[in-house]
């Protein structure tokens, strides 16, 4: 493996321009998902990648329809016999760039500024795209084969809630089989620390309607004599958690997933400045269960949100009325191994018990996502693991995100996939603002560690 | 007496027909207040009425300017000495009358259908400010003189909010010297039974705002770390009242006048269809403190509304924030002896006490308005009664109102003044509705009853 490393870093070395101009080139297309002005630079990124994956070696390459941008689609099924297949996950469309006068150089016109490269798109998430095809490139040129099997699936509307990603996932699942999904779109820890995500929350949504009288009624002709319906509606919001911010619905924690000691240890590893954190919030304090660290509760504790809240008169000044009806957003953040609607059904029946009888209630479910989470003991983490400290010479951190990326609960449950979540920007990339960019040390390490991380996937017994 | 009341209804009799007239006159005048394009039509109906009150016998008349419509003041203060002076109060103002094409008749063209008078204003208030026209006409005519001095002002505002009546007042409180003010803008109770509206209850106005966030967060990644406003907002409402609708703030029953003996049953004598009543709300089930009739606590105690509440997302589907900050709107009912700022400042005081400090927390006071009651057992009330109950031949009902009439505290603030709500409208009258109607019968008997009650006041000690 030595020589193969010298081989490699000679390979890497030769084409680091080459790498360079391909990687602007591909950041100089404004392919925003969200603007329909941008379509057809849309579908330009997305041919340009095909003909860049080609390039590489990667062959049934084509750039798919879809209702909305195309989805790019490639493999490279060589592997030895007994090798696992590794479906590569990315997104070549970027967000928008507004406000535009807030960048010091255009967007889409990348420049280097010592080892940073700025562009949209330069970290989220064209960035860690062409990690990947700089990774397949050197591999294949250098050793004329991939350790793994390879199939890669980069869409074009993950900043437009990747609309048509999941029937194009159920119609190809065949195509699609693998035994492990890389979803490269997340990144390192505070102080560019290197990091594995390894949990995401899931989420519920709802809706809660409290009816009272027929109309508005006046309050000085009737008050006193029939329920307020926000009256109401706060007593039930105010019984759905403690002051602590424990949640009171019954069997709510049944389904939660306790925190091993691996897990503790690994939220406990995380730089953590409660001062900045809360500074960053503009709260008062930080709050939640008592008994859970601030990153524990926000990464590996379920919530229940109260989003919104309306009823009666918002105006200036006073209006004296008792309102017909008012109304609560909700969500709950799942953690392993609760499920949305099942989540839901307990809240749903909790309020239903406890709402009095002098107004009408009722709950509407909106949907959910579910929770996902790769632990750190599974071999697929563990082989990541080692990747990223045979090139970046530390052990990862290990992050659980609280909140939610679609996606990867598409392929765990569309395709049945565990998701490993390997991503190499900065933490301070300003994705989605102005000047966004790429660490280019990052960006050149994380090529070797993808290659280490299909070399450690070969031996890795994942079924 | 026998002989004057002879005297008086011959004069009544003859002049029947010319009352009529001069109702029917006065009500063609569309004095809509609230509409700009009528204040020609007030200013008209301010002459007119004055032109009635000279005719009638009064003097010092004239229609006094304001910054709108004008106020129509006359006296004859010629009664016996140690006679009381009484001040009536009514308005030439009426609602506007749309939506027009229910009118059964065009609404500024008086009809009558049987014992009916149909028009806007036939009885809010024109109809009952020709009352006392029509009552001081056959005093004058038939006796030379009344048994008490009397001041009468009729302003032109009332349906838009008497926004000129309390400086006019305050300008004009030595000229308005009196023992007494009778309001006439009410009416009987259910069933057309004579009534007196002996209290109205006062009014405090505030908002309660709960900030957290600086800005609002993501729900994924910040959930369960810091205090959610909305939360906080509904567990401070929650504790203002308990379930059976009772006040919890400490010391806001204090100030409350106990109901007395007499008080409890003037209510319990209020024919009330509970069911009817229900029905009218549209609400589930009447509600409220467990110790009072429905009628009580609408007319004897005090309440704490929330008037209305917003914050965070109200729009289709769901967002997941949480948001940086969350309103409530509330008022006060009151009733004697609470005033409307001290009220205020025991709910605030309650509200920062219970407030937790994972938000900042703060209350404006909107202003408010004092309650008003003329007891049952006050001279002026008792004189009412024996007048009612000699000319329609049955002893009033007392009713306490839920609502306030502004007017009502500002002779009692302004003037010092005792307050008689005496008024001859049917409880179906539709006032600010279209076909509204005066009952003749009430009108006619309400002549009498107004120079009765003059007559009962002549000897009634008010000092």
């Amino acid at each position: 493996m030595a020589a193969d490393q010298n081989v490699l870093e000679a390979h890497l070395a030769a084409n680091r321009e080459r790498r360079m101009e391909d990687y602007t080139a591909f950041l100089s297309i404004p392919s925003i998902s969200a603007l329909p002005a941008h379509n057809a630079d849309s579908q330009r990124a997305a041919e340009w990648l095909a003909g860049a994956l080609r390039a590489a070696g990667l062959e049934h390459v084509s750039a798919e329809r879809t209702g909305g941008n195309p989805i790019v689609y490639g493999d490279w099924l060589h592997a030895e016999a007994d090798a696992p297949t590794v479906l590569v996950y990315g997104h070549y469309d970027v967000q928008p760039v507004d406000p535009l006068d807030l960048w010091e150089s255009p967007p889409f016109q990348p420049i280097v500024k010592g080892n940073r490269l700025q562009a949209r798109g330069a970290s989220d998430d064209k960035g860690q795209v062409m990690i990947h095809v700089a990774a397949l490139d050197a591999l294949l040129a250098t050793r004329g084969g991939a350790p793994v099997n390879l199939k890669y699936v980069v869409e074009g509307e993950e900043e437009s809630s990747s609309v048509h990603l999941d029937g194009w996932l159920q119609a190809n699942r065949e195509r699609l089989a693998a035994d492990l999904a890389v979803i490269s779109d997340t990144g390192f820890f505070e102080g560019n620390r290197p990091a594995i995500t390894v949990g995401l929350r899931g989420i519920a949504a709802y809706q809660l309607d409290v009816r009272g009288p027929g109309v508005d009624l006046h309050s000085g002709s009737y008050g006193g004599t029939v329920e307020n319906p926000i009256y109401a509606l706060a007593a039930i919001l105010a019984q759905l958690k403690g002051p602590d911010g424990r949640v009171r619905v019954p069997g709510f924690y049944d389904d939660v997933r306790t925190l091993s000691e691996t897990d503790r240890a690994a939220f406990a590893a995380l730089p953590m400045d409660e001062d900045a954190y809360l500074a960053e919030t503009g709260s008062p304090m930080l709050h939640g269960e008592p008994d859970f660290s601030t990153l524990e509760r926000k990464g590996g504790r379920p919530t229940l949100e109260i989003n919104g809240i309306w009823g009666g008169f918002q105006g200036d000044g006073s209006k004296t009325i008792i309102p017909a009806h008012a109304h609560a957003k909700l969500t709950c953040r799942l953690v392993v191994d609760q499920e949305p609607e099942r989540t839901f059904n307990k809240v749903r029946d909790y309020i239903l018990a406890i709402a009095p009888p002098t107004v009408r209630v009722e709950l509407t479910y909106f949907g959910g996502g579910l929770p996902s989470l790769t632990p750190i003991e599974h071999p697929a983490t563990r082989a990541a693991a080692r990747a990223i400290e045979a090139t970046f010479g530390v052990e990862p951190l290990y992050i659980r995100e609280g909140g939610s990326i679609p996606v990867a609960a598409s392929f765990e449950d569309i395709l049945g996939l565990p998701v490993v979540l390997l991503g190499f920007t900065p933490p301070d990339d300003r994705a989605h603002s102005p000047n966004e960019y790429m660490n280019l040390d990052n960006y050149e390490t994380g090529i070797r560690t993808v290659v280490r991380f299909f070399d450690e996937l070969r031996d890795t017994p994942l079924r």
